[in-house]
């Protein structure tokens, strides 16, 4: 039987969604249908609201409904350490914990040459803006951990050195609850020359 | 951080998904914030105009966009076999054989008492109207194999019989390709007595 149309439209569009296939994407759609009227007038809305009332921070490029970030604005926080992270949820992640204090800078990204994901395409040039300002001392690089994610934290380290700027990355080693029998070999050699004094 | 209230809107609303939990919703919405304008607002039309333009074809009730649905409205399909199923995706899963050239009659779920799910919360009363004109010959249930299935059938069977009509079900057993020393002892033991001459 052929989809209708409308029906055909929806899934395509769902289907562009992160981890979804062609099968998912139909499922949700026929979740969509299932529901009542007001269950898809508001996602539509919602989408609408979202996309248009949330903006870049033009401080720190973290989500914001005003021009200013909550965190940029909020004058308790400590503005001479900036933590360097890929994405808002990283942020999030950050934020969660309760433990920082200062405040950040979003890159939207890593560096990827073999996806042509080159310095142009992070916000690296407002990186270099705050930091000629001069209030920022230190930068901690919370990019992932990995080849990407490291390629990208000496990029930052490269970009900050002449501003005089302590440049420092989140440790890497074994997490909460790892057991070591099952850890990779980078993060055990990581966890060992990274060790500290007890 | 809070999250702005647009995005929570948003995150709460894909939540609700099937098989989508908060984090892969806010990962999809994160998604679609990165997208260019366009396709929130394709997206958000879709909506509208799938849950708008797609409705219940009036006979078998599969999806359509006229009052009658494309196979009913075929009058080169067999209208002496209807063939009942639980939902939509299962009448598309049997169409795509290429097997069937009845019709269908889709009851948009199974018997769950559990769940609350009674008689009256599926389209029984149709199928009694459409097997009351007569028209039917045969009546092949296709629902699922599994407790709810196989109850619905039990009571479409019931419903069928003082019209005289042949009810069928659909065969149950060792699936394409699976391993006899895998499957559990309900399909082994179905395979068995659903044995049929060589």
């Amino acid at each position: 039987m052929q989809v209708p149309a409308p029906l055909e439209k929806l899934i395509g569009l769902l289907s562009r969604f992160p981890g979804v296939g062609e099968k998912t994407a139909t499922r949700l759609a026929f979740f969509i249908l299932r529901q009542d009227t007001h269950y898809a007038d508001e996602l539509a809305t919602a989408l609408g609201e979202a996309k248009s009332r949330i903006k870049d921070c033009i401080q720190c490029h973290n989500i914001s409904e005003e021009e200013v970030c909550v965190l940029c604005a909020d004058t308790r926080r400590n503005a001479e350490v900036l933590c360097v992270v890929e994405g808002v949820p990283d942020l999030m992640a950050i934020e969660a914990t309760g433990e920082f204090r200062g405040l950040y800078h979003v890159l939207h990204g890593v560096l990827a040459p073999l996806r042509g994901i080159g310095p142009d395409d992070l916000k690296l040039a407002s990186l270099t803006e705050r930091l000629a300002s001069g209030a920022v001392k230190e930068l901690i690089v919370a990019t992932s951990v990995g080849v990407e994610g490291e390629a990208t934290a000496l990029f930052v380290k490269r970009i900050a050195s002449p501003h005089g700027v302590r440049v420092t990355r989140i440790a890497s080693g074994i997490p909460m609850g790892g057991d070591l029998e099952y850890m990779d070999q980078v993060t055990l050699s990581r966890a060992l020359s990274g060790r500290r004094d007890l």
